[in-house]
């Protein structure tokens, strides 16, 4: 089984650790969009790009495609287009994360992705059990100069929302954050979700049952379809 | 007062139709996008392009802007980066059709644009109000070929959402259908908005009443902000 | 065009001030209710008045009626006795606020109102974008007193709903206290809607559009038919 | 205990057979809103006079006050006037029926109350239970003039909600139908409730818990709080 | 009328002077539970017996049965193997609550059982008006220890509810804590409701009304139902 | 890997099929429940056996439990008492089908079960995303009586439930029918999840990410906790 990932090779060993064995995962960034994305402005840049990648990706013959923006831009565009399993991190963790727990909080960089990501998890079925959005105040590309300073942030604001908005499972909203799952639940106490490591999982899981997305709610669109006929 | 339409320059005329004495509407085509909108891949598709042609706008001195799709693709990016009002035809007549009936349904071209137009009225927050979205089943670019057969599909699915899916009001959920709003109001009996009519002038409304989208909600992205302050 | 304002004579001028070029207002108190609501009782027994008084308002030739009291007491009533639109500050400031935000609090008088707006935006389809309802604690006839004080009050209670309950939008939820909104916009940061001035533009937007309250939704009843046939 | 019905005199037998030995049921008209109640239009005009009453019923040494009109117009304005509970027939037959089955369906008189009830259902918390409101297409003066068509239709239309709207409790949503509930019961085979009649138990219950509706949620009116400080 | 508490013999007394003249409660424990129930594991431990119970008590010609663990477990169970109401004080409780305020919060022993008694609330349908669960963090089986301490403490949290919560009436949740209602609504005052005295009561009601739970909702099983027909 | 399944021995080999090299499935029935499971009653029966038996699974060493009903009925209670996941089918595949498309329906035995799932959805947080409960009619015993006729049921109910409750996901409500999935998948078009399969594949998943159910939402019951310290 080969995985697609679409985002920066440097993150391809790392993600090669999160998968079963016989699971290949490659990385592979369609460098069409901006360097990070922190708005719904750079979300929407990224996603023609990656609807591009999409379709080539499939033609390579991969199982399952994993846009690597956690805020899920365009993952209902790119499932038109393909028949293999597409799947947006941050809906995926929340699909898990619901079912680990009673209410589960996301914890990410600015403030800027609150709202778009409250937004995800009404559009995708799970603002049931979402008890909170909350940032620690660093920009993507800062993550990494204080890696301590990342993770007391971390630290706080997760103990803060088991206290007082009730989460009892978290997930870090961002890929860059994400491989910090494992060091925070043991700081924490609570299961702590890496959406990367659980979407590669769940592309297997959908792979191994034979599954995809619905092509009744992802249709191919008219014209593709017409183009197909003639 | 100038309010541009970002849409096909053939509507303009019809649109200044549709505006108080004093207020003059261009219609602004970005020219980056498909030719007609069906699907999500199409509606993300024409995004970068309406974004851009946004700051342009309100860099030529527009005092509001309308991005033609009814779907409202990216409407949230574009007013990250001005300030002047940005409108979507779909969330605005969403907003008119509740506040003057029980249940509002939005009827529409094809079965591809039902689940995304439940989507933006749900995360537009008017879903409690909504009672269906329905099609007529003509593809967007076959709309004129036929216009009474067109009609007839519009009247006999009107009539069925009225009876048994008990909408009071209706939407036309499309640009080209748009048009069709008074005529079918005559004909089904109950209020029929023309989202584009209707968005104009809530252009109108918040011009005239000093307000805007707000910067808290759609704060400028972070790296631009950034720039404006080096 | 020509808008009845139901309340005060003496905001005339101010409401006057509110519209497009070529609409009057006309203030015309029904002079049958309490001087000032605060309660539901208070509501209630303006109703009957106001209700007579739009039936003479329609038969008088105006175009659009607005009942002045911001918890929109009677509004379904009134529509089933018209055919032209009756529009209720309340539901129709939050119809617009839901249009340019995510989430939108209400600042009132007192405690007592708080639950019935509650009430309000549930019934009117407007509650997944409330954050809240917060008073200032100061009765309606005592707002202007001492302006200053007032404003302050406004002031701190709008900081408070914006850092805490994260609205991005406000609305004043009382007639006296919204003539203090474009003060209040520049003082927060936020748009902040002034009701009354909404909901005159709103007016003259539904009378451009051709539109008015659904029939099917607020019928006439049926002795009132059964009198106009016999 | 002493229960005040505000209703017509006529029923008083048959509402006194429904109570519990030791509870006396008065009818008490207030004789100043309209013949029948089949519109938001005559709810309104029945508010002033049946607050009244209350008043004078609660002065009176009455423990309990209903309302009889099955809408529940006013309830919350009277609420605020006295300290004995006032209960409107609606809400308390939802309440009880919500506790004894997974969804119940309300069968009224005409198309008018349909819209009316399904906000009452919103804005007294029992719309997730609620399957649906449907009329049997009879106006109230006219109920009692075929008694058999009237329960052909009420037996018709009650085996429709159950099979299609899959409710399993059903309400008589009206003063006048509801004294057929047990032969429907009988003749449908779920639970029917008479509204009066669960009603009167209602109050029955609240009065021997030493219960009313909460002040906290139904303030003294601050003019008349003042008024008894003074 | 004779109902059936399901629950420890020394509380018949008590009970007893909650009902109305002419009722009969009997205490029934079926012996075969946890000694208190302070988690889903000892609710579930608790249903085998119960369901048994609730079958023989049936038999024995009680008109009405009250399990009375007010977490409601396996309330549907029950129902599924009696005609006669089987009423669980929870869900009840919430009923009543709902009724008579704008919003309840439930005020009980240990964090275990907030989580189980929000879903309750969820399932039951009385969500919407769910303000909060609150616990005092005393286990059952201490309550009695310290009368005045447990008192102290339910008095604070419940002021903390109304002030912060916003609730404006109360249920106490657990039948242990049942019994300090009377106190608590004096000293708190709002309404405070005891479920065992309310589902009592209930229980009246709904046998004067001729009502019991739906078998359509709560059907019979098919293995009885089949072994009955053999 | 060792993944407990409590289920009939007679499925082991076909459940051992469906999970990823290296993991090995042991079906191990508690043999104390009833034969199968077709109402609350039943649902409740099986809960304390199934509870011992993952106590003693955990010990035994196994790395995740998968109790076979499809209701999931005892779930949270499970959960307090071990740390390895325990999943319950029903929950698990409507975690998955959310992801997957935009409306999902169950399809399963007999009427009893519509209920209790559609509170299971509920409960679980998946009820936005539920089209439809629908049962085919079937005794569970009876299922492989004529495999043929159930399989020509299952087609036909999917295929109504694609047409007029809009579902693009199905899931097979019962471990019997589990087994029918892909054929089922095959002949109507949309993917049919077999909620074994994809629960065993989701305890994959989270073993493999470090994962289980959060101790905070369903804490060790207090007398097990205080017996653990003493």
């Amino acid at each position: 089984m080969r995985i697609a990932y679409i985002g920066p090779k440097q993150r391809e060993a790392a993600l090669q650790a999160f998968v079963s064995p016989g699971v290949t995962v490659e990385a592979r960034p369609h460098g069409k969009g901006p360097r990070s994305i922190e708005s719904m402005w750079e979300e929407y840049l990224s996603v023609p790009g990656m609807m591009e990648a999409v379709v080539e990706l499939e033609e390579e013959g991969f199982d399952a495609i994993i846009p690597g923006c956690f805020g899920d831009p365009g993952i209902d565009g790119a499932r038109e287009l393909v028949s293999i399993p597409v799947l947006g991190p941050g809906a995926t963790a929340m699909a898990v994360a619901s079912n680990i727990g009673h209410r589960f909080s996301i914890v990410t960089v600015l403030e800027n992705v609150i709202r778009p990501l409250e937004n995800l998890a009404l559009v995708s079925g799970y603002a049931p059990k979402l008890a909170s959005v909350r940032q620690i105040g660093i920009p993507v590309l800062e993550l990494n100069d204080n890696p301590d300073f990342t993770f007391a942030r971390l630290t706080d604001v997760s103990r803060d929302v088991v206290e007082h908005d009730r989460a009892d499972v978290l997930i870090l909203g961002c890929g860059t954050l994400s491989f910090r799952a494992a060091e925070l639940q043991e700081a924490v106490g609570v299961p702590v979700l890496n959406p990367l490591q659980v979407t590669l999982r769940m592309a297997e899981l959908l792979v191994g049952c034979g599954l995809s997305h619905s092509k009744l709610s992802h249709p191919t669109p008219p014209k593709l379809a017409a183009a197909v006929m003639n």
